[in-house]
């Protein structure tokens, strides 16, 4: 039974929903000796998310983007926790929404992962920066 | 210590919310031999998910199907995405609104799940088919 | 390797948002001998969840609050599950969009939490009561 566990920074997104499974594999090359296990990911903040969703057509990225700012609206009036602009609250009931870690099964020293998913950084604040990950695998 | 896992697929469902907790315990007999640890039930797709919610009266599955239809509107003109049809899109946010893994303590053999406690298959397509599961149970 | 598993009540809140982060950690001072690992903190309940936000500002948990009750509102005509009163199947609704279980990493005997997070109890009903807690740790 082993623990890897690593904590690293992604590159800073845009605003909106990035497919980052590359760079998250970048840094944990040692998922190949884990034969059977669950992988963490974990993001230590509280106005980005973590999500799976489709890995291919970019539009669902894009109108994931367009719902959630509908969802969650920033020109609402009822936000009192708006000091640091209207992109402030709003990013951290997205982060709520859509949560801040994922829990994917570690196969055969991979992410057993569908053919049509891959790891989305949320980003919901217009400057976020660099974005803190804790990746955590347990197994055999 | 020990890691279980099993992959298996899950009957297909109708649009909706159904509880599978009996079908997905049923693919796992060895979470007897697990006194302590954690049960990770992973679904491999972006248009379906799984939550908990309560496991007796069949109006909360509905109401929650009634609610997401109106959270999350197939007549709205926003969506880029819609190739498939109007359950398209909305079955992507849907599933990033509601997750795609569970975990769930396991004590003595069991999940130490609430007394109302469920699990549910959110499907969200209008017609889905079978959805892979793939369970990860790590204990003592 | 070690399982560590601890099920407890937190004190009854009332409705809306609230840090319990002290107040879980107070019934694992075992976590102090875990290097590397994980922890499931999970919620036995289907009217109240757990999540990660904001653990400075009191606004963040009231504009929560806010949002949820107009993203889920109670005065909708939609509902059939009313049988506990207006507040029972919005909150069944509430708890799987924020859901019932958080897993954060463990690094050298504390949750590896960023600098701003804090673990939020969401109890969405009137008069909840005290709600059951499962915190599994797994680690080195």
């Amino acid at each position: 039974m082993q623990v890897i566990q690593k904590e690293f920074s992604l590159k800073p997104r845009s605003r909106g929903f990035h497919i980052v499974t590359e760079e998250i594999l970048s840094h944990i090359p040692e998922i190949n000796d884990i034969k059977q296990g669950t992988a963490n990911i974990f993001i230590k903040h509280t106005s980005a998310s973590l999500t799976i969703n489709e890995n291919a057509d970019p539009s669902v990225r894009t109108d994931m983007e367009t719902h959630f700012n509908i969802m969650v609206p920033e020109d609402a009036d009822y936000y009192e926790h708006t000091f640091e602009g209207p992109d402030d609250m709003t990013s951290h009931i997205k982060t709520s929404i859509l949560g801040t870690s994922l829990n994917i099964p570690v196969t055969g020293g991979r992410l057993n992962l569908g053919t049509w998913q891959g790891i989305y950084l949320c980003e919901h604040r217009n400057h976020g920066g660099s974005r803190k990950i804790v990746v955590t695998i347990i197994g055999i």
